[in-house]
């Protein structure tokens, strides 16, 4: 066989593979829509019918990543089926997501990683617009960023929890990457401005490359790319938006010391997600004493073997909620080991909110 | 049946069909990994061999939209595929994708509607970067903006294939809103700033809502933006961006009379593309005396049936090319009917550059 008569033979090959694959999708579409036809057939009158569910979602994608045999990679196949999920619900409900924007922010990214493509987004210019939305009903979900590498806490989102009614439905990790960047390509560098937290997350690319070059931490990375693109001999470390908005030229790109840096977006609505078998819940507890207080409301998840993934404190917008904890942790609110310590834990603290229990982030 | 039963059979269901889709999808896998095999047999000692193959994608994506039933849409079908093709591709052959960025701007999102989520997309500060880029093969293709609804054609564009040996490989649609954005959304508006391009296009809306204000073209729409977030009484017509960089309160969106507005893009590489069956064809020519020379380069065009879908003049950069036209028609220079057209003409004008053939925008 010729060279040509090999790829032509693969080549059909891989037609009649598609022809299947796209019967199987639209096969898997009408299921869904099957689903949706059950789930209005039940509904009581004037019952909103849910027809996304993120614990179904990702149960999927953990089943797909586990059987996976290749060549594809797991995360490749997972987001294939991510898209697939995406335009099967889009045929029920066209979900309508709001944003933290301007488009083009990493929110965004965070949206269509979380729902694929086949949603519409909307960007919001405010956390609490995000919040706004989704409480008027005009988006079914937000997307709000939670915990930024760079610039910590987001902490306009954990006090939109003081007001909101709204629950936590997932979450989100991206990837974010660090430049270095100079007004003027030429000069020598003096002065690195960065937030204090990415100046930590590149301090070995530093020490290697600008042993000796003074490191000042400013407010935010954008501020740094600011300051540097007026000062002569100063740079920045930020990401590049910043580098564009101040039009900075980039030395280095991806200097960050661990590849891996991330920043973690919640997804929020009014939905109450069901147990997915690997889960997170988000809570909020205040107590009037202060001291020793945030240590007697570990102590039952200790004790019950629970592991907790992160803790914040923030002032409280009342005089009932003096020191308000947020606090993470491992299971779903409805597992036989979590609900007692819940439930402890309301009598014993001034104020207690469950903000959600959602499937850890799959992909 | 119970509605959990009936939820619980129509999940199983799905399930197998994941379970296919899945087997399916590592089957195509596999057929392109043997694809790039038979390619790498067959090829010479040295010959760099070439697993990205745009005119079969377009082909791909095409049959998948002529066959598809439903429930699913044409164009969500075409995006599952475009998006699988990407994964397979990627365990060939990774391609580094350079695009005009910074990251987030309309040119890094048509890289990936073009070639999926599986590629590596790099952002390039100027379109020339991008071109300089793929010319020292650091990037395997380039995306760069061609024509720009609310900013006409992109002239830098056009001018970089004068010193350029880069093929267009492909081109690229992406829709474009507009909107009515005010700093202090309490004002009076008394003019409107913006490009007179996006003027235009927003012109029954303006006529309709807003009948008696002044219209003002500025250079562009950021400008507009900028002097309207100065000036007391002023809005602009902008996209989303703009509204943030000068924090300004946008109080009508998606304000363009056609749903249809849209941005070409370049596909730009190395690579000749081969007739795909529905092409385009992008060549520049010059000739010496102007009066008289665009009719005489149309002309052969014109007498053997071949449509002419744009054409843009722009002064040449030496001597040698007093003026050059860029033009672009329909079909592939391969096909019969071209072919000739294309060796008469280069018979007749200054000079000639093929700047390439191409599938025409699919999605």
């Amino acid at each position: 066989m010729s060279e040509a008569q090999e790829l032509e033979q693969l080549r059909n090959s891989i037609d009649s593979i598609d022809r299947q694959i796209q019967e199987l999708i639209n096969q898997r579409a009408r299921c869904a829509q099957q689903v949706a036809e059950v789930k209005q057939k039940y509904a009581q009158p004037g019952e909103v019918v849910v027809f996304y569910r993120p614990e179904r979602e990702a149960q999927v994608l953990r089943n797909v990543m586990a059987r996976n045999e290749g060549p594809l990679t797991n995360e490749g196949m997972a987001r294939l089926f991510r898209e697939i999920m995406s335009q099967c619900l889009a045929l029920e409900e066209p979900l309508n997501v709001a944003f933290l924007g301007p488009e083009g922010t990493f929110t965004q990214q965070a949206a269509v990683k979380h729902f694929g493509h086949a949603v519409h987004c909307h960007s919001q210019v405010s956390i609490a617009d995000v919040f706004r939305e989704v409480e008027s009903g005009a988006a079914n979900f937000g997307v709000v960023p939670i915990e930024n590498s760079t610039e910590g806490v987001v902490t306009h989102t954990l006090d939109s929890f003081f007001d909101s009614g709204l629950r936590i439905c997932g979450e989100v990790s991206l990837r974010i990457h660090h430049h270095l960047m100079v007004k003027d390509k030429d000069a020598t560098v003096e002065r690195i401005f960065s937030h204090a937290q990415s100046l930590g997350q590149c301090r070995r690319w530093l020490d290697k490359h600008y042993p000796n070059v003074e490191r000042v931490a400013v407010s935010s990375n954008a501020e740094a790319a600011r300051r540097a693109s007026l000062e002569p001999g100063a740079a920045a470390i930020a990401g590049e938006v910043a580098a564009d908005l101040y039009e900075m030229h980039i030395l280095n790109t991806n200097i960050e010391d661990r590849p891996d840096n991330t920043t973690r977006f919640l997804i929020i609505g009014k939905l109450e997600t069901l147990p997915s078998g690997d889960d997170k819940t988000s809570i909020m507890v205040s107590s009037r004493n202060q001291p020793g207080a945030l240590y007697q409301v570990l102590e039952p998840f200790h004790k019950a073997g629970v592991s907790l993934t992160r803790i914040e404190t923030r002032p409280a917008r009342t005089g009932t909620w003096n020191y308000a904890f947020f606090i993470d942790f491992e299971g779903h609110a409805a597992d036989a080991v979590i609900a007692p310590v819940l439930q402890g834990l309301q009598d014993q603290v001034a104020d207690y909110k469950l903000l959600g229990s959602y499937p850890k982030a799959v992909l």
